[in-house]
């Protein structure tokens, strides 16, 4: 079986596409309309599957927050398992669940993501160490994204204080990129667009790492300024925007707008 | 309405417990009998439901290790709700979910664990800052535990290393007991009962934030130098045992078992 790393180059080059879609549906953004005649979770499930039908053509894969089917309680979890069932083959989906637990409570939380609900990577968070990342490098096929250097103004509270000589959030990073050597293609970071000079540094740190990086658009990172700063021949790329194309129009155009918009970003992920 | 602090030394003195059962339902240990007119998930429930049951009397907390429940899919989403809805009113309901993401996610988070299922309180990991941990302190009578110190063997990875004079660990325990000034009674910390040394050294900075302490029992703490080291008028020790109580037998009599075995820790708690 190809790893994550073959499957996400295979598709960046077929589709010409480094486009992630953040499936982020919140209630009260939702278009109006779809909650007229529906049930929330039934309007959820409706918006996304019209989001993935107008932008699955340019993205190279789907992020599904999970905090928000969560708080949909029980219907939420099967809303999220329909959502992924309605994406096609030449999309992956990456569950932004950043979970982080050890040993079999993390083995638990793989067979969650990857085998009960099909997803094809998971967002981890380092803080517990070696064994709340590794259990998710261990299934053939997938992949985990450790948070490195987020794109939030907190990232600032431990990522970046100096631990030794370099800020925990490279310490992380590089300690990412060798647990990756044991397990090939299934490791990869999570690096905000906000911060294109930490954006630098890990890519130099760690070229053959894919990175998945959120921030673009409404949280202010530009798109230009990330690829230079990151994709190279080694080094893969994925950009997720959410909000910029889910939420780029509350009409009953929604998705031909959120089509628009994700081929625009799609252009300007290829330079 | 009192603060978790409060519910939380109320329940304490009247019950005269720091005991918290720790629910980590693992499929491949539940008691053979309870598999064999069941399918999974009503078995995991009914398991549940019998540990609660045996233990509620001993325990001033359960804490519920989502992972666990996660691994059955949407069926296992009804079974944690059936099984929070089982607990009785005098046991405070800890989502061991470990949560960590921003603003709008960590709200939704929020709105899932203390109004969709009905907990008392959530663990949350620091790795994004202020963002990923303020939204859990905004609710009246909840509060969320930041993991600080954790009993694994990987929590040396970044949770050690100094960051300036002091390690990891230590700057995070600092900063949410600075947090938790803002919103007295909602923040607590995860620290682990396998560094007696760590948590002697978190209860002298912190004393007067509330601990929850994994590590007991099976991963090999001992209860009585965790007293010693972090038990104050001041400091409130919430201990758990998950596999030392609820695995402690499999027979027919498992539940009469994990009795014993709740009381037994509950008195050498009271030290």
């Amino acid at each position: 079986m190809p790893s994550f790393l073959e499957r996400l180059g295979h598709l960046q080059a077929t589709k010409r596409s480094r486009l992630c879609v953040g499936l982020d549906p919140d209630p009260l953004r939702l278009p109006p309309h779809l909650l007229q005649s529906r049930a929330l979770p039934e309007a959820v499930l409706h918006y996304n599957c019209a989001i993935i039908d107008a932008t699955a053509a340019s993205a190279c894969a789907f992020k599904l927050n999970f905090a928000f089917f969560e708080a949909l309680g029980a219907e939420g979890w099967r809303v999220l398992k329909a959502t992924i069932d309605h994406i096609p083959d030449d999309v992956l989906i990456i569950a932004d669940a950043k979970r982080g637990d050890i040993g079999n409570s993390a083995r638990f939380y793989a067979t969650s993501v990857f085998e009960q609900l099909g997803c094809d990577a998971i967002t981890v968070a380092p803080y517990m160490g070696r064994d709340s990342v590794l259990p998710f490098l261990q299934y053939e096929g997938t992949a985990a994204f450790v948070l490195g250097r987020t794109s939030n103004p907190g990232a600032a509270d431990f990522q970046e204080p100096l631990c030794g000589d370099q800020p925990l959030f490279v310490r992380v990073s590089r300690q990412v990129s060798r647990w990756a050597e044991t397990a090939p293609g299934t490791a990869g970071l999570v690096v905000g667009a906000t911060d294109i000079h930490a954006l630098k540094t890990i890519r130099t740190l760690c070229p053959t790492t894919p990175f998945l990086i959120p921030g673009v658009g409404a949280q202010g990172g530009d798109a230009a300024s990330v690829l230079t700063a990151s994709a190279t021949d080694q080094g893969h790329i994925i950009v997720n925007s959410s909000r910029g194309i889910i939420y780029a129009s509350s009409d009953p155009t929604f998705a031909e707008v959120a089509a628009r918009e994700a081929e625009s970003l799609r252009h300007t992920l290829n330079g």
